[in-house]
């Protein structure tokens, strides 16, 4: 077989001759996928923010909304405001075990001077036909059961003998004492949890507390996430020189779903680009509405190598392949494509942590944004360097850190290389520096983002 | 039907004359559950790290270990070591596009003065069967591919004419240049992840790197999570007054889902104590071993009232209901049944906020620390009292807070009454009043720990 020449040389210098014009990196963000069709290359590198634009607006505004139990809501994000159907507390309830008592028949009531009176009846939490409490009697009630109408207070039942049918009273409670007013918590009509919130456990008590049986929260997006690359070995088997084991899919794959999208997996897609978009059309095809594909993730097969699987297929159909100025990851794609339904595509470069941190830069944000997410980015502050570092001219670098015990400085783990998987795993938080600083010295402060969550 | 008695009045002052004597409260921690069978009461108020230990111990030491696939890792606790298979790089490769090369040969090379030398072949990614660089040759290379024997350097496409049968190379790479190194990153038999690590995408990405197909994770801990009562009304239904919406059972297995557990909920159980047991017998019996449950949860049925089916059902069978120095959340239990298989049950009281708080305080850092999780805690950190409290005396109180912008002030939601749910579902944090603290001034320091994570 004839070697293919490098795709190198055209694509980093000048559009190919039969891709069409491209957009110019500032508009892109809010050109429609088939604006961008066949646009193969640009002639300067894309900036970070300007790609992080374009995947965002290739993701859409914001998820579809799906009812699910409530129990089924953890992690979700809500699409709409709770309101409540009820009131916290929905009646006038008691908050201890004790006696319902009408407070001024026990003025002056002591361990010496007791009042003794008696029950006239039991109110049972859960109890629905409460009597009206008659003058001269009491009920006895337990906690959360409802106040019996004329009642206005509760005495405990450790300020009494606890008496079943006449019961001697040692207190002489105020009005409202250890009455749980209706609404006091909640008024029915409340909202109490707001569209983006994360449903935790306790929204969950909340929710069902009010009354809602479904919550609509946002759709998780559906990523398919690709693995190519005729170098990639399925775990178990024995490696050869020159094959590695396949790490890029299953780490995507996780990574779409920490970021609450639902991943499924492609491994090992041909590199013969005719069965690339074969398989990929068959995977898309037929798929009920929530089950859609919202994007494909590929990584891998976009540099300037000459055998470039991704790029090969994607070319000329719609995905936008570009240069970012960041390291690791320059090579960037997205787009959409027409043949494929017009599904969005974005192309993260192979190297495991290139790959990655890819990830964490353009599709997690994009990602969480969709979901509504209250916080679609990491949690971002500043350390201080506790060691000096150089970084290229011209690109943002993003760098692995571990920060010491209280926080404040951090250290690169491994080296910069985007093949250090084994630094990445023991990382825990990425570590930016600005494209246009080449020099940081020891105690420079430096933006970090926050891996943990 | 006769009413029955509180059973308050000698819950919380002298044991049952039908009770054997019960360990005190400093040692329960390591009796077994049969040794504290019957014990239905105790003469003073346990503190909450007492019985902190008493839950922990009932939990165990740490979960059985399981295999599963590295895709279905995500969250999970690593229960061994995880040793590389294989070096990561596993062979010399090119770190770029380009040329592989003998430095030697290039030497003072220039755009002005290239070398041009032959390609002898083309060494995609993946090719396994690299022949030997011989002098006076290059061999073109991909990202990835094996640096052939012989080669010492590769030179970037970009600083040659990217021919295919000859090469035009205009620079002149040092020894290394662009070559990683195998090993450099991981060395076969290193260890890449420590048991107790807590896997996310990079460390997914790291264990199928080195080779591995499955990893061995604690397995989650089962917990069968009740809710009785009759007040209470499946959400969707109307509500009558006396009756609530169940919202205990849900917001708990929420909260062991988030915990690292795997939650089975069994919903409005009977009231009727032999109703109640039959049910629960049921519903342990025939399970597989890898299905067994780990611990019964339940909430409400505790206090000192007169209809309270779980402590109906479980005094004299193994747990043991105590008072705890806390509020909210005053009324806890926590033993073996033995009529149960020996299960482990825990008892929270009934209020939502005193069921999510002793969740909180007694069952969460239990779960995880059976999951070998190396932070069972919530992060715990000081915040300054953004305006004054009272707290009881005797009670260690958890009240719940939100944090000011810049995280270093706290603020009470809501009330500090445990029926406050709306109030709950607004908090970040609960902050924590030692139990000898009565008075706290705007500006005081307090302990908070984060719920967000």
């Amino acid at each position: 077989m004839k070697p293919k020449p490098f795709s190198a040389l055209n694509h980093l210098t000048v559009p190919r001759a039969t891709a069409p014009p491209c957009h110019s990196p500032t508009n892109v963000a809010d050109a429609t996928g088939a604006d961008r069709a066949g646009c193969g290359s640009v002639s300067s590198p894309r900036t970070v923010d300007e790609h992080r634009a374009v995947v965002a607006a290739l993701l859409g505004p914001a998820a579809a909304t799906e009812d699910v139990p409530v129990g089924e809501a953890l992690g979700r994000v809500l699409a709409a405001d709770i309101a409540a159907a009820v009131s916290l507390p929905s009646f006038d309830n008691s908050a201890m075990d004790g006696y319902a008592v009408r407070a001024s028949e026990l003025a002056g009531a002591t361990p010496d001077a007791p009042v003794v009176l008696p029950v006239a009846t039991d109110i049972p939490a859960g109890r629905t036909d409460v009597p009206v409490l008659e003058p001269g009697t009491v009920h006895r009630i337990m906690t959360g059961a409802p106040l019996p109408p004329g009642a206005d207070a509760v005495l405990p039942v450790e300020q009494t003998d606890g008496g079943v049918t006449r019961v001697s009273l040692h207190g002489a409670p105020e009005v409202g004492a250890f009455v749980r007013r209706a609404g006091e918590d909640v008024t029915a009509g409340d909202v109490v949890l707001e569209a983006g919130a994360v449903v935790g456990p306790a929204q969950v008590g909340v929710i069902a507390a009010v009354g809602a049986a479904t919550v609509a929260v946002r759709r998780r997006p559906v990523v398919l996430v690709l693995s190519t690359g005729s170098e990639l070995v399925e775990p178990g088997r024995p490696l050869r020189t020159g094959q590695i084991y396949e790490s890029n899919g299953p780490m995507l794959a996780a990574a779409v779903t920490e970021a609450g999208g639902r991943a499924e997996l492609l491994r090992f897609v041909p590199d013969d680009v005719e069965q690339f978009l074969d398989r990929l059309r068959e995977r898309l095809a037929g798929r009920a509405p929530e089950d859609r594909v919202d994007l494909v993730l590929t990584s891998g097969g976009v540099s300037a190598g000459a055998y470039e699987v991704v790029k090969d297929a994607f070319t000329g159909r719609g995905v936008e392949f570009v240069k970012v100025a960041m390291q690791p990851g320059g090579p960037q794609g997205a787009g959409r494509v027409g043949e494929l339904g017009g599904v969005a595509v974005v192309t993260l470069p192979g190297n495991p942590v290139s790959s990655h941190v890819s990830f964490e830069v353009f599709v997690r944000p994009a990602l969480r944004a969709v979901l509504g997410h209250p916080s679609p980015e990491r949690p971002m502050r500043t350390a201080v360097l506790g060691e000096s570092w150089t970084s290229p001219k011209g690109r943002r670098q993003f760098r692995r850190g571990v920060l010491d015990a209280d926080g404040t400085t951090v250290r690169e783990v491994g080296t910069s290389g985007s093949h250090m998987l084994g630094a990445l795993a023991r990382a825990e938080c990425l570590v930016v520096v600005p494209a246009d600083v080449t020099d940081l010295r020891k105690g420079t402060p430096v933006e970090v983002w926050s891996l943990d969550r």
